[in-house]
């Protein structure tokens, strides 16, 4: 089961409100998704998730999850939702990202990908049918194709035709998932990816022919990878153009309080990042006030909350002076409580874009919020 | 404000259950006291101590503290409880230990130890009342006289100069805490040290001279470095017999479950040890029936729950296979499981112990636990 239904949209931008369901419950749109690149969102309980962060759907990596514990213990498990115990909605990658940004000699044919693995060295192959496997397997609601990601900058012919062969590859995706079942009872969706680097022509073309493949929700990848956020802007306006209203649409691996923002003004209902636990470990923390940078030496006496607007309990408890101590001090608490506060705030964020599009003055909220979260506290 | 009152006596064993009062709350005795060295129970939140390992007093690291964040800071804070958050009763070491243990280029004289920190390399002295005013400025309901602890082994001669310098550095410790009020109006409590390293008649002595100096309780250190364990029962043993009855006993430092059991029953009433938090990082896991490596790969698919019977909710959550892959994957949120275990089994440990003073039966509980809690699973 997987359906969408778009609830509002916002008069003065292309922000919509939705509610996806699956059979491991709901998920509001917009929405963020923690990462939980190992079956874990690094520092984060899978009942904090829940209670203190107010996730509704998280992100597992095929790449890290296939290398480690490995697919037979993860059968064995129950798929992933049986392995970490989260029983909520999950959506997993394809494992190429990952191919293509971590293991080392990897070389791709039509047929997929031959890789080294990060971890030992050792050989495997993805292709478009191992990867769905792979995501049957690993039994995540959403299950994402598996495309080629180019680097950028990359050349336009390279760009047409990593395109090409991802759109060749989708086709193998989708016939692999038609033909076959999950292992676990629970209806998987397949999500399509729309590439075609920074060329207007091409992302055009691929939105396009995603959008034939008329799947029940798309995404758009190969954005965030170092261009400017002005160029991932446009291209992203340029793609929510084309894709189909009535489906939910997934940004990948964008990004900063502000992408989000501006991304739900272009359309978009779906993010996932590492950012906001990776920078919580560098304490780098995000508020509705601005950024904080933890480590800095003003924070050192500074005995008032974390952020007492936090909608985490963590960020009410802990004061900034002692998280700055934890930081400092490389102290395993310090990643904890600001892992769990950054999630907690981008959960908080894309929450109140969705009232305020709701209430139909998101468009206004926005541009007010956009340059307190760009301030540095 | 501290009371210890002496409630029962197993009468098979020197096993005692007692209640201390403090101004930050009751501990109920025997207990365990999880080291949180630097203002933090690594890897553990405040709350969790609290709510979910059932922890009723916990460490504090003098010199740690010391050095980062800082007396400056910590005085702002209002002292640990402050600073950290937790609000049940602390004690703190002397700093004294970490100093042998840690820093470079130490220096023992008659007025006390210069050294150089481990962080950064600046210089520093400790004296017994610069000690005292560190713990005072730290603010732990329980504090720890400055002493000396030798290494074993340790000739005869080292090993009573040092205990002879520990016991004029207490009158000192007495002297500077009696003519000195806490910063933040609530009671701090001097514990006198036990020293002599191996040597009976050097035990002897300073079980005798410590306990004439009649604090309301006192300490046994310089064990657990190293000796076997049946050196260190025989020496717990001797000088539990010397120390007074009516006052709470804590062995320093020490230890594994069966340590706990094995010295309860010579007479403890409180123990810390970084053991449970240490080796939980490193995957060892200690329940009822056992010890658990839980890097070993018979784990690998067994999806039971880390612990059935553990009274932590993150132990009965997580399954031993999961647990496995993230200690494995290197996953901030193994060693956060890990932890929490272990603490709560700790605690538990102690919990139970408690209950068969009372109940009268401790002795033969202990002897039926031991040879449990040793196996390997």
């Amino acid at each position: 089961m997987f359906t969408f239904d778009l609830q509002h949209t916002d008069p003065a931008s292309s922000a919509r409100a939705g509610l996806i369901q699956t059979d491991h419950g709901p998920i509001e749109t917009p929405i963020f998704m923690p990462v939980g690149t190992a079956g874990t969102v690094k520092g984060v309980h899978q009942y904090e998730l829940k209670n203190d962060i107010g996730a509704q759907i998280i992100l597992g990596n095929t790449y890290h999850l296939y290398l480690r514990p490995g697919m037979e213990v993860m059968a064995k498990a129950g798929g992933l939702h049986g392995f970490n115990g989260w029983q909520g909605p999950i959506l997993t990658d394809s494992g190429g990202y990952q191919v293509y940004s971590l293991s080392d000699r990897r070389k791709i044919t039509e047929e997929g990908v031959t890789f080294r693995s990060h971890i030992d060295g050792s050989k495997h192959t993805f292709s478009p049918e191992r990867s769905m496997e792979i995501q049957r397997v690993i039994g995540a609601d959403i299950i994402m194709a598996f495309d080629e990601c180019p680097p950028f900058p990359c050349d336009y012919k390279y760009a047409k035709d990593s395109m090409d062969l991802t759109h060749r590859w989708l086709a193998r995706c989708c016939e692999y998932v038609d033909n076959t079942e999950g292992h676990y009872g629970h209806g998987q969706t397949l999500f399509p990816i729309v590439q075609g680097s920074t060329y207007d022509d091409l992302r055009r073309a691929s939105a396009e022919a995603i959008a034939s493949f008329d799947r029940a929700g798309n995404a758009i990848g190969g954005l965030s990878v170092g261009e400017p956020a002005e160029e991932m802007y446009r291209v992203t306006d340029m793609v929510c153009a084309i894709l189909p209203k009535d489906k939910p649409r997934y940004l990948m691996g964008v990004g900063t309080p502000v992408n989000l923002l501006e991304c739900i003004a272009l359309g978009i209902d779906m993010f996932d990042c590492v950012l906001p636990t990776r920078n919580a470990r560098h304490g780098m923390l995000y508020t509705a006030e601005g950024i904080i940078n933890i480590k800095n030496a003003k924070w050192k006496d500074d005995f008032s909350p974390v952020d007492p607007d936090s909608s985490c309990p963590s960020s009410r408890f802990y004061t900034r002076g002692y998280l700055r101590h934890l930081i400092h001090s490389g102290e395993l608490l310090g990643a904890q409580i600001a892992s769990l506060h950054n999630l907690a705030f981008f959960l908080w964020l894309v929450g109140e874009a969705r009232k305020h599009i709701i209430a139909g003055d998101f468009a206004s909220w926005k541009n007010d919020m956009v340059p307190r979260l760009e301030r540095r506290l």
